[in-house]
């Protein structure tokens, strides 16, 4: 069911340094920053040659990653995201699996204008899991 | 210089439950468990079309993983993986940009048989980062 792993997304409180660190010590391709006011974030997308790495930074009040860095200072990886081709239908075989779909189980249109469904950390070896449409 | 994502570590306390769920909840492949003593974990590989996620559990006393899943009892994810072209130049350039290095900074022969380097969480987004040889 799952297809590619679309991103790794890694929360942080200082975007500037978390791409600095991934252009200049790891010599990656990092894009510019991109507010997504809609989502509570700033991101930067670390361009890989088979998937990429997303830097979150908190954006306004009640970001949704402020919880997260409260407990994780320095930053931390936040969640895996999945391609599916059907989300729905894979939204009904995880719950006939017992597996918990965080919110009201209805997609989402995530942060690449597509639609998302997020799974509950501990059905899924203590990750956040994320899964898009393809 | 970092190229391909080489994996996603999760680390795990039970490698079946956990296999269990890629399985048939998420329908990914993934293949038998392999012990790797040397390491002091068993491996179980979710094969994705574009990268692998990597699942450990402790195998043995002394397993490098067993603190991390006293801190985090569900499971969680332990490290990214980053190839590299030449994992020396890697390691001078990292120094040079003052990233910390793991243990004594000549690299280790890792789980896949290739030459590997782990850098300083707090160096990079509170993140274990392998180098792996590719």
């Amino acid at each position: 069911m799952i297809g590619r792993l679309n991103h790794v997304a890694i929360a942080v409180k200082d975007l500037a340094a978390a791409t600095a660190v991934y252009k200049n010590a790891l010599g990656a391709e990092v894009t510019e920053p991109t507010p997504q006011p809609d989502h509570g974030v700033t991101v930067v997308f670390v361009t890989l040659p088979n998937t990429k790495i997303e830097f979150l930074e908190p954006l306004g009040e009640n970001s949704p990653i402020a919880k997260f860095l409260e407990k994780n200072p320095d930053g931390g990886i936040h969640h895996l995201c999945y391609e599916v081709d059907d989300i729905l239908a894979a939204r009904d075989k995880l719950k006939a699996e017992g597996a918990r779909v965080l919110g009201d189980g209805n997609p989402k249109i995530g942060a690449h204008g597509k639609p998302v469904l997020f799974l509950h950390p501990k059905d899924f070896c203590g990750t956040l899991t994320e899964l898009e449409q393809a």
